[in-house]
């Protein structure tokens, strides 16, 4: 591992900075994490001094010198471009455009429809019951690993996502089978998606980086 | 403007086909539109022969030969990558990754919390009044274009949102800000986005590619 001299503001349970952890370790870039809370004191995401790092107050944020970045695949394609060893991304421009429209499939249609805030929307304002907030995230999930499980079905993928080598979809599968599991969805329509995230599961760069294994996990 | 041969599957009002359509014709790429109704027969993206064009049902989809690729930043990168003149990022490793950033910023966490599917499920099994939907689809608007006032503030942006030279991040504002106007935001907090909104529907890769210049509109 090299000491890259980044910094990365990271929540242990967050499934966008645990894609970025993921790349960080894959590429062999050592970094310094800097915790953020999202529960305690309201969210610590929410203070001034975490919006003038990321005025969304959203985890994560990559500090590189001068660059503070945002947005968990803009900073993993910055990662990509600036140290291209142990490449995210297929050579061939076919296979990286399916393995970064699988990524969005999850961080764009999945994910931000059942991140922190939005359940907290719902609770809040929406005054639904936990039962509805359950229901709720269930659907998305299953609506978009229902797509990625006919997508690598039609492409035969077996370890990886895309093009039998890891990719940016990887990155987002992961994290995101794990919240799965985390709000208790039934897996088994996904039988791909469960033995490819095992074999990652089985890579350092994923299992060392999981939110058991973050300095700030509960 | 080449004929590329390369076939849309496009709706007039869906903001994520409008950034693909911006992206084509700034490409000087001819293609041929397919439109896809999002209402009319219970939908046509739930048509079974839709979903095994796009497993997840939604629009742009892309045709280009054996290619067919769903995810409209996934499919703009695609492009950029394929077809590299007219740029739709900087060449500068920062400010690429600012771009993305920002586009992500929409694609990511405004436009999907306010994509009709979603609504349909806060009207349906959520039963919420239209007064209540109105107030969802303007909170996160107004979460995510704060975060990006700032930052076009930050980096004193004038004409396009990143390196004073069109990205991915204004393929992304521009039918955001359509959808905000749609729904009726008040647009006077963030005066760079306007300004900027208002420059780039002066292009004719923005103006042309507009909902009502489809041939699909209503």
């Amino acid at each position: 591992m090299t000491d890259s001299g980044m910094k990365l503001y990271t929540y242990f349970r967050s499934s966008a900075a645990w894609r970025v952890r993921i790349a960080l370790v894959w590429k062999g870039l050592l970094h310094s994490a800097i915790p953020v809370h999202l529960l305690k004191d309201g969210g610590q995401q929410r203070a001034a001094d975490y919006l003038a790092v990321n005025p969304q107050g959203l985890v994560p944020t990559l500090v590189d010198g001068d660059l503070t970045l945002s947005q968990s695949l803009a900073i993993c394609e910055y990662l990509e471009e600036k140290y291209p060893q142990a490449p995210l991304l297929p050579s061939d421009l076919a296979e990286r455009a399916r393995a970064r429209a699988m990524a969005l499939t999850i961080a764009a249609d999945i994910h931000p429809l059942n991140n922190l805030r939005v359940l907290q929307y719902l609770k809040g304002p929406l005054a639904q019951e936990q039962s509805a907030v359950d229901a709720w995230i269930a659907h998305w999930i299953a609506a978009g690993f229902a797509a990625i499980e006919a997508q690598l079905e039609q492409m035969d993928s077996q370890q990886y996502c895309v093009a039998g080598q890891l990719s940016l979809a990887d990155l987002c599968l992961v994290p995101q089978v794990f919240n799965a599991r985390r709000f208790k969805v039934d897996m088994t329509p996904y039988p791909r998606i469960v033995s490819i995230d095992a074999h990652l599961m089985s890579l350092p760069a994923f299992a060392d980086t999981q939110p058991v294994r973050q300095s700030d996990a509960e």
